[in-house]
C-alpha cells in the first residue's frame, strides 16, 4: 500500500492560467488532491528541477506541465523524476501551438512526455485521473461514470438537434 | 489491493512491428507482463473496441498503441476504455510522421491519448512503466536505477568524445 | 432496382453545426432525403458503429461525417460500412484545421474517406448528392442545371465588378 | 435503367504510373470496366476538359484523377462534369505531398473532390467501387466480402506476430 | 512593332476583389491598359480557357490572376497561352494562405506561373509593368522613378521614427 | 527599337548547378543569348547589387536568381533593379525545400520576384522566355510550337500506357 | 581596450515598430547607447549595406535587424559586417511568421544570423546586452541582477495564483 | 581586465558530432580555446545546469549548444547562464528538422537563444567568434580576412562554372 497520491499543476506563466483552469476544475470535480504552481524551465529552473526531484517523497503520483512556445517544462520536470509527466503544449501569439506541441511531444528516448493537444487541460486532468485510478477503485469508478455521462450528454445533443434541422 | 497489472501493445499493421519491437524489448527489460497484437481501427474495428472495452476486467493496466497516417487506433481504443492509452505516431512514406502525429495527440476533450514522439515506442514502454509504477515499488526502483545508468552513459560519452576532438 | 437512398450526416459535437447547416440546406434544396446526427467517434464508439454498421439496410447511400481536430469520425464510420463516407475536416481552435484535414484523409489502405475541404460543408453535399446522382437521373438533372447556374452567376459578378473597377 | 458504368483513372504524367497501378489492378479485381488515360490538365487542358465533358454520354460513372505538385488535374476534371471525381495527390520530390494534397482537396464551393491520401490509389479504387456498388448489387457483395477478407488477414498477421515477439 | 499591351487581372471570385483592387490601383497609376474580370477555373472553365487562349490576339501583353484554397485559376490561365501569367495565391478562412500560395507556385514543368507573395496584389501590378516596361521606355522611366521615391519614403520613415524613439 | 535582350542565370552557390543546368538547356534550345553566374546575396553581396544595378545598361532583359535556405538572392537582385527576376527556390538538406520557397516568395510589397516551383529551373528558363517573347515574334513562336509538342507528347504517353495497362 | 560600444536596432519597415519597441526599451532600462533606424534590404539596400558595413568603425557592437515575410534584412546587414547580428522574424498577416522565421535563421554557412522567436524584440535586446556585457562587467552584472528578478517575479505569480485556484 | 574566454561546445548526444564536428574545426582554426562536451538537458540536467552556471567563472564566454527532436538543451544551458548562448536545431529522423528548430528559437521573453539554421554548426562556429571577437582584435582581422576569402571563393567559382556551362 502506498498511500493516496496527489497531482501536480505546474504552469510556466500565469498567462496560461486561463487555459490551465480546465484541468484544475477537473481534478477538483473527481476529489483528486493537489497542488498549483507557476514554476519556469527557464526562469526558475533550480525551482523546478528541486521540485520535480522531491516529487515522489512529497506523495505525488502525477505531474502536469503546462508551457507555450519553445515548451521546455514538462521536458525539465520529467529529466527530474520518474514519476508519469504529461505535457499540455500551450498556443500563443504564433505558429498557432505547433512550437509548443512539438517542443513537448518529440522527447529524446529515455525521458517520456505524455502528451495532450494543443490547450488539451481538461484531457490532462482526465490522464492524471485515469493513472492514479489504477490504484484508486473509487476513482476508477468515477472515471466509468464520467464516461457513461459524456455519452449521454451527446445522445442528448443529438436530440436536441433534430429541431435546428427542421428550421433550415 | 488491485493485483499486477499487464501492458498491452496493439499496432495498426505489423509493418509497424520493427519501430514497435523497441517498446516490446522495454518492457521485456523491465519485467512487465504484457500481450501484443495487430489490430486496426479501421480493418477490425470491433476487436479493438472489444479487447479495450475487455481490457480492465482482463488485467491490464495500460495500453499502448502504434499507428501511422490517419492513426486513429489510440483513439478507437482510448474511446472504449478508462485505462490510460499511450498513443506512438508511426512515420509512415508520406508527410515525415506529421499526419500520425497530430491524429493521435490532437483528441477532443474527455478522451485523452497520452501520446509520444513519433516513432516514440520506446519512450511509450517507459511511460507505462512509470504509470504501472505508481503501485509497484520494484518497478519504481528500476526506473531510478535506469534513469541513474542513462546518466552515467552519457557521462561514458562526454569522456569518449574527448578523444574525437583531439583527431578534428 | 434498389430503391432511392437517404444520405446521412454525422457530426462530432453540436458546436459543428453551424460550419455543417450548409450540408444540410444544400442537401434539401436538391430535394435529397436525409437524417441527421451528433454523433462521436469517442464519446459514443457504439453507436456510431452501429449507425454506419447498419446504414446500408436502413436505406442510406451516403454518408457525411463532420469532424475537428483528430477527426476520427468518418474513418469509424468507413470502418463499418462499405458505403462510400464523406469526410469534412473542421476548423477548430488550433492549427488552423490542418490536423482534422490530416486526420480525415490520411487513411490506410482499404478503407477510404472521400474528403472534402476544410469547412468544406457545401461541397460534401453537392458529392453526395454527385454520388446519388448516379442512379437517379431527376437529381443528375438537378446538378446539370445547378452547375450552368454557377457559371451565371460567375458572369453576372463579372459585370458587376466593372463598375467597382471604374471608381478604384 | 441507365446501365453498368465505367470508371476513368486519369494520371497527369506517366510518371504517376507506378503508384496508380495499384487502383488499376484494384479495379480489375473487382470487374469494374474502366479507361485509363494520360492527360494534363496544363499541357492537354482542352483534351481534359473534353473527357470530363463527355464522360456521362461515353458511359462513365466515376474518374479517378492522379497528379502531383499543384495537382488541378481532378479540379479540372470536375470542374467539367457533374459526375463523382476522386483525387489523389502524388509526391512529388519536395514537400512531401503536402502541396499536391492542398491542391486537390481545397476546393471551392460548387466543385468537390472527393480526395484520398497521398498516393492512396488503392483507396481511390475502393471508393470508386463504393460508389458504383450503390446501383450494383453484385459489387456491393464483394466490397462485403473484401472488408471480412482484410478482417481475417489482420487477425492472421495478429497471430503471426506472437512467434515474433517471443523472439525478441 | 508589336503595339501596346494591355494587361488583364482576372479574379477566381468577387470576394477576393478587396485584396485584387491593389494591383488595379497600381496598374492605373502607372497608365497601364488592363481589363478586369471574374472569372472561375472551376466554374467558368471555359471561358476561363478562352479568354486566355485568345488573349495574344486580343492585345494583352500579360495576365495576373488571383486565387485562394486550391487556387488552379493562374495554371489554368498559363495553360492555354504562352504569355507570362502571374499568379497572386489569396489567403481564404483556413491554412493561412498556404494553400493558395503551393497550389499556384508548384506548377509541373513547361507551364510557369510567375508567383507572388500571397495576398501580393500589388507586386503582381509591379511585376507585370516590369514585363511590360522592357518594350516601353516611357514605362520603364516610371518604374526607376518608383523605385527613387519608394526608397525616399523609407528615408522619411526612418527620420520621422527618431521622435518616437525618445519617448520610449 | 530597345534591341535583343540578354537572360541572366544567377545562382547562390555552384553546388545548385546540377538543378540550374535545366534553365541553361531550355534557354539554349531557345536560342537565347545569357550570361550564368555564381553569385551569393551573403558572400558576395557587392558583386551581387552591382551586376543588378547594371543589368539594364548591360543588355540584360530578365534575370533568373536560384537559390537554397534562406534563399535572398532574387530579392537582393531585384532590389537593385527595375527588371523582372525571377527566383527559383533550392531544395536544400533541411525543410524540403520550404525555407527557400517562402523567403523567396513572401517579398514585401515594391519589389516582386517571380517566383517558380522548387527545384522549378526549367520553367524559370521558359517564364523568361515568355517574358522576352513579348518584344521577339520568332521567340513567341518557339513557345507556341514547344507547347504543342508539349500536348504531343502527353498524348504520345497516354498511348503507351495502353500496353502496360494491359499487362497489371 | 576596444571602448564602449553602441547597440544598432534596425526595422525593415516602420510598421514593425510596436513590437520593436520592446527591444529599444530593454536597452534603454540597461543602459545601453543605441541607434534606431528604419532601412529596407530591398527599398534601400545601398543603405543598409552602408550602415552595416561601417557599423565598426562608427562604434557598434551588434545589430538587431526585425524584419518580415521573406526577411532579408539581418541577412543583408550580416553580408556586410563580421559583427554578431541578431534577427527578430516579424509575424506578418500570412502564415503566422513562418516565413520571417525561416528566411531570418536558414543562413547559408559562413554568414549567421544569430535568430531569436517569432517577435522576440525583447530577447534580441538581452541577447545584444549579453553580447556587450562580454567586455562591460557593470552590464555584466546588471544582466545577472535582472535574472534574479526574473526568478523572483515568477516566484511572486506562483503565490498570487494559490488565491485564484480557491475560487475555482 | 576580463582575459581570453573559450568557447564551450555542448551536444546532446554523441551521435550530433558528425554535425557538431564543423563547429569545433572552425573555432580550430580561428585559435578559440574551447572545451566540448557530451551533456543531455533530459538524462544529465544537472550536470547541464552547473556546466552552465559556472561558465562565467569557469572562463567561457560563449555556449554552442547542439540538440534535435524537442531540443531543450540550448535552452536549459540559457537558464543557468548570462552568457550569450548559441543554439543548433539539429535533424533527426523525423519532420525535417522542424521540431528542433521550433524547440530551440521559439525561447519566452528573458532568456534568448542566438539560434542558427538547423545542423549549421558552422555558423555557430562563426557567431561565437564574432561574439568573442568584439573584445579580441586578432580575432576579429581574422573574421575580416575569412570574410574576404569566401568572396574569392566564389568569384573562383562563378570562373569555374564558364567551363561547365559550355559543355550543356
Amino acid at each position: 500500500m502506498m498511500g493516496v497520491k496527489k497531482a501536480a499543476i505546474i504552469m510556466g506563466s500565469d498567462s496560461d492560467f486561463p487555459t490551465v483552469s480546465a484541468a484544475v476544475k477537473r481534478l477538483k470535480s473527481l476529489g483528486i488532491p493537489m497542488e498549483v504552481h507557476v514554476m519556469s524551465a527557464h526562469r526558475t529552473p533550480q525551482a523546478a528541477a528541486e521540485f520535480s526531484g522531491s516529487a515522489v517523497k512529497n506523495g505525488f503520483g502525477v505531474i502536469i506541465a503546462a508551457a507555450g512556445k519553445a515548451a521546455h517544462l514538462a521536458g525539465v520536470l520529467a529529466a527530474n523524476t520518474t514519476l508519469p509527466v504529461i505535457g499540455i503544449p500551450i498556443k500563443s501569439s504564433t505558429l498557432d501551438g505547433l512550437d509548443a506541441l512539438l517542443a513537448t511531444v518529440q522527447m529524446p528516448s529515455g525521458i517520456p512526455v505524455a502528451t495532450v493537444a494543443i490547450d488539451g487541460a481538461d484531457n490532462a486532468a482526465i490522464l492524471a485521473a485515469q493513472i492514479l485510478a489504477l490504484s484508486d477503485e473509487t476513482l476508477a469508478a468515477k472515471l466509468v461514470e464520467m464516461k457513461k455521462q459524456m455519452a449521454e450528454g451527446v445522445a442528448q445533443k443529438d436530440a436536441a438537434i433534430q429541431a435546428k434541422i427542421q428550421e433550415l
